[in-house]
């Protein structure tokens, strides 16, 4: 093995490619030498960049091309009380933020859900996607095509489940655009956010298909999984864990904690998250659910593009007789316990915090318990944020009418 | 002052609350004890998330409660070579991730890119938007509000831009629902992705709005931002930068790289891209932008709540006589230099790497440049998955006809 | 009984209310007696209202308040060969239309289409929706209530169906937002559009669902079905019958009828309906599907409220070695052969025209068929429109260069 | 000329084609050749079809291929007080449809508008759309020819305004997706719906962007107009008028008319129109406004296609202190007074019922009334069957709990 200084000139000198340089040294040193190579311009300096505090072998797995590891402020907001199917008691959620005040508006938040006795949360649905597409003669062919896979789940499930110890084939339905096929498979994938799993299964589902029908697979995904990008297949059908939270609020602590009342915290919503989000063509009816669900993914190991999808959620509010109701509803939270990001260092003692590192008994509740988590902590947000924006708005009309 | 463990003490006992912990010691004492708190319970390690590698008190204007720092490994793509308006020359990516074989992914592409030559880019337009929602009696006090904001540009320009030094308000556009107004104010931030001082702004010119007209506003985001969420407005109008790249890779070029013709990497785009993202009902017709976007993001200090704009982007490709074209436009990259995450440690010398730490000359060109580097990226990783799965889709024909 | 200028004395006279006139006449003095009163306004005159061409007791069932007729120009496109799985044969296709060349392209395009030896046809799906919303009393009932309908099936469907004697009931699907539950039920109401039968059938089973679970329905719609809005859930999941038709034009017939090539059809529907829409933030990817089915629905007595739905089409378009394939998939087409406005008369004529008036043997082939039929014509209007923009593109693109 | 027998005995020898009667014959003789053809087949009637209230020429620029007419059931909904800005008064909307209730719904409406005082309406905006797509030859060479538009309106609407003695071009924006532009012209086009007039204009300003830019046009529409398909740019920017209209209806007048309480509508349209419509992932935000833009388009001469945008609308309910307080807002409402369908016969009678038949003084106000008195008319209907729902879900409750 060599130094980081020699790799770097080998480099230099054409004899290594960037990404061979684990082949000829220990993941540490060939980080630093590829600091060094980086490092060689006027003004880079990399020092802080090398000093993660971890082994790099440890996230060989994660990344390639490793020049050291990004650092990002960890806060807790909390104790924040859940009283959910799959999580249950009092914890404080890690948030990974660069972005000053989210921590403390989420703060604020779960301190009015404490006031309010806890938040209830339910997983509604559980099911990570994958839709390849494939290609027919004609429309015909197309929904013959669509009409086998209907037929049979069960062939494709033995397929899909012969890649998996864990997973398991819960749908697959399939959608007809001219001579396109695209099938949306869904899986439980218990703790694992699941989209290898689903991918590797789904590919073995494929062959069956492309084995007993004329159809041809052009490419595992075929955008109605839908991975990333916004979507309205999975503002309605949902991805990953479909999960909801929502809390009631007593009026007289809806005025100590927001100086407002739950009337004027309803109009907020029902202007800014309903109207508003529905003049702009969103598929996002919330305030900032993604701040929440962005920070968290941050801290716990979760996969930061597919905030994408945590953000497709639905804020309600109303005015009972027993107080502020406030309720948030998230379609499509990609979230897991085990793989991806989890066993990292820093991630994983933060799911430590929460008590949900690893998988759970049985398998699947890890996972369900850390969407639950999250939809409690996207509340209080969602109830911080529109709190303070109905005090302002009260505050204001006050000083108008110099009251 | 105090040590950690005293003050966990003086928490535990109900002297203190968790936030207040600066006021009686410096920030990493403070994030020393709340990490002693936390790790009361049995099974909770905090050891590596205490491991930062900087002073806390840099990152209090980022995070609150602060307990350490989460770790993500960072490698980098490249050289990517860039033919911007602002960004000119070849530059590794940096890229954060705990996602295995996205930066190999990236990499690839870069090497495709610079097959061919480089990338093209340039940004389409720059405007960080916030828009407040108004209350006004009814439909035609409503139409007058909006009558007088259209014609009222310069007073709201003075108005918003006494609040800060570098922002310029370009546009305020009045859209009315009902007895509600929303004013979509657009600001040249520069080189700040320029959220806060967008909102800062927006308050003074709003102000100014309910002093001269009968609206009153109930709150200052009112999601025609649109920040954070999906949204057609984003994708239409867009919101921050507005970038887009291409590429035309020569036949032959394709052929090596990818084992397959520009023909069958235009239909895969095709069927999964379009097709596919049109059937999903999606705003984001493209491969895996927000898996570039959302590295890129988390490794350069930007706003990872973000990615959901960044997700809006549009991936095209044609078969031309003279090669591959393809093409990736994202409406809507919300991206800084200076402020937010970008001055942490890590964060700021990543930024360094590409060459675009702190403010431009003139202002707004480091962050004009940061998008087109960032768009390249996302270039690269669309070429590399479509060139990956037509390749794919090629074998498997092949396999299945014996050849 | 009384004549037409008594009866409009006594409503003047404040004796009878407009609506009551079918009380104290037959159908047709009352309407005269209508035209009476709105023609006492200098300027006004209804005669060509008044000279409808039917009893107006046919159109009781229809209409109310009726005056006389709307008489719109009515054309026919054709002969239009349709081969399906429920059309099949060659067919003039009647269109109701003020908008001129609406006919003639749609002529045009059949034209083509003859030269390709007919259009395929299918039907994906048939189903007519209806979406009541209940509400609880927070999202863990929500989610209870949710799982019991999930479960119940049977019982729901002997409540629906015992109001029925044709309609089947196929799916009750839940969805959660909050506390509020939405159920999409899915009803195959064979030859009948259907949208009453769903409605009624639908409260009988949304009586069951209150009466086995806390849930208590606030509207039998809850716009989950969706009817006559543009709509996500109707793109992806269909309404009404899902239909596709597609047809592949030799090279040379393309060059003869439209002057230009397979690929510079490919071209603009990609630029214009897949980039164009995807850039729209659109739900309907295609050129003019909603003037094929406005006019067929108008001349064959379906809803023209439901045109909405109807665009929700994507066409697709590729250059074969074969020829020029084109298709459009109709995901949600409203249509019906008995019941609404198919037994009025000149609508009943025209659904003769294609041989589809009344209901089919077995029960919903008519329906089937029509909507074959339909997206034939809709692929007859796309393939036109298209080839007539290529056409013109080639000519200007040849002009330019002094060609 | 020749009698039908005998022009319909030359079509079936072939020496004549379906298309080419007029010029043999007459327009009635050949719509009745035309009905001998069809008629042909065993089963087929067209006596009704035949007997249109109009001579067939009227209708040549409306259809080709005449074979008669459709008659659709006319009916009034009102007196329907408008108190707009350009429509004033009260008067009988009409309303041509074949599904019953809904004009009896309307008029429900329109009484309780009656109670309230009147509904109030104002035209938003005005503007008929068009936008070709252009090719460039890169991202670079896009973002050139958008520049050059952004900045040569003027030039841009010389040459528009060329082509057409009333239309004005107030607005040409530029979209960039990878190589191609999209320029959205926006044109008042006064008391016609315009588009053809549009067309026209945007062809003339084309070849000016053709002659001083590398852009080629693909197609006069790139979709980006959007004409007849759902859109969120017609939802966001809007499309031929923008209008709103609203009422007050006092509580006890709410309790009268719908025996419920201005809370309980207000629950029934935030959880159907609001919550249902955002899960549903959809552009329409309302209970039926199709139904009554579709019927009024229809009786009015109107392009039934465009009930398509008609259906973006957003209904907004709140419990005031003084009553029930509805809006509905209508982003994209294309019509016009003068051409398409409005000159004939029973057509142009049912605008002289509202008293908007042709051309507006100054030009443009009928265009803006009608627009408004169409507004009225879909707050009507919204207004029924809100409070319809609303009192049966109050009547259920009631049932419930045996009061």
């Amino acid at each position: 093995m060599t130094d980081a200084a020699t790799l770097a000139e080998r480099v230099r000198a054409g004899e290594l490619r960037l990404y061979e340089l684990e082949d000829h040294a220990d993941a540490d040193t060939a980080a630093a030498a590829r600091r060094l190579l980086l490092a060689a311009e006027p003004g880079v300096d990399l020092e802080t960049i090398g000093e993660y505090a971890f082994p790099a072998e440890r996230a060989e797995s994660n990344v390639e091309n490793m020049i050291g590891a990004t650092q990002v402020p960890l806060g807790v907001a909390g104790p924040l009380p859940v009283d959910g199917e799959a999580a249950s008691g009092s914890v404080y959620l890690p948030l990974a933020t660069t972005e000053g005040a989210l921590v403390a508006s989420v703060n604020r938040g779960a301190g009015a859900i404490r006031a309010a006795g806890g938040a209830s949360t339910t997983v509604l649905q559980r099911g990570m996607t994958r839709a390849p597409v494939f290609e027919t003669s004609d429309v015909r062919e197309a929904a013959a095509v669509a009409d086998w896979v209907r037929g049979s789940l069960d062939r494709l499930a033995d397929a899909a489940e012969s890649t998996t110890s864990h997973g398991e084939l819960r749908e697959a339905t399939p959608y007809v655009v001219g001579d396109s096929v695209f099938v949306r498979f869904v899986y439980d994938t218990k703790d694992a956010m699941g989209m290898n799993m689903a991918t590797i299964a789904t590919r073995a589902a494929a062959d069956v298909i492309e084995s007993e029908t004329p159809a041809s697979m052009v490419a595992v995904s075929g955008n109605l999984c839908t991975d990333k990008k916004p979507a309205g297949i999975n503002a309605i059908e949902g991805r990953g864990r479909s999960v909801a939270a929502d809390v009631v609020l007593p009026a007289d602590a809806t005025e100590d904690r927001f100086g407002t009342t739950p009337e004027a915290i309803a109009e907020v919503n029902t202007r800014k998250n309903l109207l508003g989000s529905a003049k702009a063509a969103s598929l996002g009816f919330n305030a900032h659910v993604a701040n929440v669900v962005g920070a968290a993914f941050l801290a716990l190991g979760q996969d930061v593009a597919q905030v994408v999808e945590g953000a497709h959620a639905i804020t309600s509010v109303e005015a009972r007789e027993d107080g502020l109701y406030v309720s948030v509803t998230l379609p499509a939270l990609a979230v897991g316990t085990v793989g991806g990001g989890t066993g990292l260092p820093t991630q994983s003692e933060a799911l430590e915090i929460i008590g949900l590192a690893g998988g759970g008994d049985p398998p699947g509740t890890n996972g369900d318990a850390l969407a639950e988590v999250l939809a409690a902590g996207a509340l209080a947000g969602e109830l911080s944020l529109l709190g303070a924006l109905a005090g302002r708005h009260l505050a204001s009309a006050h000083a108008e009418h110099g009251r």
